[in-house]
């Protein structure tokens, strides 16, 4: 056990779900000390809500730029920061922080462009700091033994991948009632998509990352199904991947009675794997004729699902922990780098800003497709 | 109960997986007598398949046409005729009976054109007679509870539609091995289409059966992953239907360690409905934000639901009871049609003609799509 | 296929529920052809039942007794009779038709006494005739492969065994409100016991015929919650088996919310089966330490579960379909008979007379041990 | 937010599986600071186990005794204790940090004795001091909701209970192999009792919690099938609950293939409901005839259990977060104490000294029953 990082965070007052979110996965594996932060806009939201994290009034900043200025100076400054503010300002606080030298853990998407999120990604190599974009989906054990299986060969060479992430609780404006949460679909805040950039992007990366396919092309059929709604809020999109494989991504938030429906099942020449982001503890393994097998987290066999795993099989866990792997993740990485070392090979596999750079090219590339009724267009980046 | 109806068969010969079926479902209720056949193109098979059905030799024929002929002469001839020969015979054989003035029961698809369709369904219209097309997974129970339901506003507006059918057996190339069931995929004998005529249809069927929905055009991928193989063995296909809900229909033949995986979902403004061709004793209900329902077979309260009931609640029915809802169904409206009277009403939900027709034009409409890339194209009649 | 076997029925007239079932079982795979029956007590319901069975008027019978007696004269009389009766009945209308040589096949229980079970198997061994007593939840053919897979020693030598059948619908008082199907909690028709009779007896039959163990001793807690009832709806029985196996059996009619639970769970020494009724096509399989497994219907491997299956993998059977394998069993032993022969090997597997007595002496000892707070007691005849 | 409690741990050094546990839950919420512990009686394994979890070398204590009393002289000395050592070594160690003032949270069972356990319930009494017991399993929200319908009336006065905690990967004889987690079934370390008070006791709290219901009199039949081994490993027991509920608990460490098998099942007059540990986020509730539904966490309605939700309805949560309740708990009613207020009505779900009493009564009373061949017997204490 290492010491714990030195922690800040942008973002995430009183209220705010993914901050909290955020904070819960760092502090499971105690790997993190959150000392510093701007978690507000609001400068008595942002006090209150420091002091209930125990943060030192004088590390309780009223910007973002302040913070990073001044966490920079200081000796005992923050070596890390958390960024999980709505989508349009993630670009600026992170180059704010990289510029400082400071390592980002950002939430997802990274920017709102794709030329943004490229001017990130090459700012983070550039000064040597880790860019982590958390799409945290991947971080569930059972994902990670999915990948390991598929790289493996254990149902062959992949043919079909069908993903989806299914909300229902925007079957209805809620935006015209002014609930805070649906910045999600202001493109003043979230950009220029809807739907897609918000979860579209994270079935791509689980689908992406279990297969470890590269996404050639994409046919888009994209709706606004409820009425005022300013972006889109259902996406079909088509996939042809580069080798041959094929599939389906569909992303919604007006899917009404679905909770938060992550699913991914990929099809390959012998066999075939399913998913359940609901589930979590549970990889379906379906053999070309023979009886399907359940595999549980706790009896996961490679080497990344083990390392993510706390509790036996049997004993559940869930989003949080599943969150603190990046988290781990990312920590891992930043103490590698610091004592000139590889870093653990689980490590390797949280998403950084090339991440964020696909994500932001697969939401270019949908919305091209969608404006020429669907026609087959290649995203400007792998994805 | 009224009498039993005097019944012939077209194929279904020794080894014949459908033509079985057919006739468990055409007994359970006992209103079929099996009187007569030409079971097999091949005499001696044709000859012991007639006495394992106890039909008397010389009802045994050996063609369709002198079926059609000497039947239609004796007295005690057959009053309908099941079809259960493969794709590219259906449409000449339906044609003979009915033009003997037979009631015909196919299984589907009824042509491997739509021409050939077209003209069958005025076919039967001419002559007054049944044109039955075995769709038979809307004879489930639930699945009519289901289409009951979104009639009554249960999920409101319908929204989206995801629906697919998947099988894994042909994930490999069992044509060349000469196995007689992969005639499906042989376009001497399927017509031009592979999996989408033949299982994708049913989707669609089912699709539109529930939702009440027509189809205004759709925009197919389809592939071939098997090498050698003649007919496309795998099919993402994009809805958009009339009145403005978009879905997505998958068939695919190579989805290893699939059995039978038909699965409809529904999506509308204040909930949705899920049904698993697998499990076919569940419907689940899942409102905007309250706790999802389960409804069983056996408490369901449509009255087509309740009609096409045989048990309660716990003891399961399946494929061949839902089979047997269609048989039920055609039994009735030949009785209804005799006796000068309207028939019960859950028998107008059986799939005529019609149905024929709609999978027909769905499916070359796919291929024309697909010709074109993924093109939006409507097709030629109403699906 | 051999020829039909004439066939009667006394019971199961309109609105009988068990008739029915007995009547699809049978012509499921039309090895049985219904010609005559004394269907009702009541003589217009007795005439109408037999027109609905497509009964010759002049086989339609006012009495049992009269049936066999004059069945039993006829050159074309019944071969073989069904007994769908109230419990208290079932003995006298056996002996009537073993008496004159008919094989019978009876519901369960087989008499209401355990002497009156040993004389009627005595008295079928003395005639030479088949004595059949629809255990019929032993004919799934999952059931009969987890009966092959433990004796092949899949999971080792059994040592726990939880068994249970729960219904819900009668936790209220609906015998006060004159329901007939509530028969079964009336002594004066059902016999001594309740709940452990109708449906106690099958979880014993299902778990011994699974395990192939045998009963040594029993303790049981048994219990009336509805108030005015007059037999136990409730029994919580203790079970130690020969060679040190031990078990728990629950039967309820008063587990309110559960249609049909009829479930199974067999432990031994390296892993575990389950079984549950109303999802009948799935066999769960879990090594100790191990990805559990899921057999389905349609991939089982034993002789006798494949012997027992219509219809592939995926195209659910239910439980007309195994309900159907114990009379295909009970026409093959009827057969082999007749013709001199071994009958095929699944047959033997079907549930006859010792199986009746087996369930008699389960009841009394469970009545016995009841009366006595729960003290163990030995069965007077295996079970 | 209040601040973090000074914390304290004895046991769960490095390796230790419950110590772990502890440690994350208590972080989850960041209500407490791990200032002291004493570790591992192994004093290097002590001290690297503290330098793991950031404990300041001088506050790592070589022994329990020692670290209470340097402790308790310490203005900045901890607050609260947590004990996770095996199961003998509990009464000791509460004691001695009772004694001295400090709050103690112990891991279940609270001693090996039931006079053991009345001894520290009355001490902690005394003191006015804080004895939690961690039966974790009530912690989970949807345990605390199902508690609030079954006192709401939802199913109905409650007539049945089965309960069972099955784990199955001691079928094998793992203490002759010197494994360290085997000192559950020696009965040096865990007692009289093996798998009744290792896990028959969460059993029973979850049952009794849910339910409302008090124990009156049980029945036991309990076996040791592991050749060699010195405790029992399984365990059947009837219930008979104070007002005529009946139940029956089943707790076995040798039911191979099960992962971690607690659920629970209440049958009322009305209705009935089920819960799955291994799958915490759903609660099924079944009405007498109609559909069942299923309550996810993220919409439970009470007050305890929305207090206990950290994430909507879809994202999952698990073990981890259950416990944590508990621990949220307990510091509330620390806080609650010193400030002088009644705490929060959720904190008062959790279990304390009461609990620990009754689990050593249900313990003492299975084995006297068992040993009197299962004859009734009325535990000592309410349980």
């Amino acid at each position: 056990m290492p010491r714990r990082l030195r922690w800040g965070m942008v973002g995430g007052g009183r209220g705010a779900f993914i901050g909290h979110v955020h904070r819960m996965a760092a502090r499971l594996d105690d790997g993190y000390e959150l000392v510093a932060g701007a978690l507000s806009s609001d400068p008595e939201r942002a006090h209150l809500s420091a002091a209930d994290c125990h943060i030192a009034p004088e590390r309780s900043y009223a910007s973002f730029a302040e913070m990073a200025a001044q966490e920079s100076e200081r000796k005992d400054g923050i070596e890390v920061v958390s960024i999980v503010t709505p989508n349009h300002s993630h670009a600026a606080i992170a180059r704010a922080f990289l510029e400082k030298g400071i390592d980002v853990i950002c939430d997802k998407p990274l920017a709102t462009s794709l030329a943004e999120a490229v001017a990130l990604r090459d700012l983070a190599a550039a000064r040597g700091r880790l860019l982590g974009v958390t799409y945290n989906y991947t971080g569930y054990p059972l994902v990670r033994e999915a990948r390991e299986l598929v790289a493996q060969g254990e149902i062959g060479r992949v043919r079909l991948v069908q993903v989806e992430f299914l909300l229902g609780w925007l079957s209805v404006p809620l935006e015209a009632e002014g609930i805070k949460q649906t910045w999600r679909i202001d493109p003043a805040v979230a950009g220029p998509s809807g739907v897609v950039a918000d979860i579209g992007t994270h079935a791509l990366h689980l689908a992406n990352f279990v297969t470890g396919l590269t996404l050639d092309e994409l046919s888009a059929d994209i709706q606004t199904f409820v009425p005022g709604r300013k972006l889109e809020d259902n996406a079909f999109v088509g996939l042809r991947y580069q080798g041959g494989a094929r599939g389906s991504l569909w992303a919604s938030m007006v899917a009404a009675g679905e909770p938060v429906g992550l699913r991914l099942r990929v099809y390959g020449e012998t066999g075939s794997l399913a998913w359940d982001q609901s589930l979590p503890d549970s990889l379906h393994l379906r053999p070309l004729d023979g009886a399907p097998r359940t595999i549980y987290r706790g009896h996961a066999a490679s080497p990344a699902a083990k390392h993510g795993t706390r509790l036996v099989a049997g004993l559940p866990e869930g989003f949080v922990e599943g969150f603190a792997n990046l988290y781990r993740d990312y920590a891992e990485l930043i103490h590698a780098r610091a004592e000139g070392r590889a870093p653990h090979a689980p490590a390797l596999l949280a998403p950084l800003a090339e991440a964020g750079v696909e994500g932001l090219a697969f939401v270019e590339a949908v919305l091209q497709s969608a404006a020429k009724n669907g026609a087959w267009v290649k995203p400007a980046a792998a994805c």
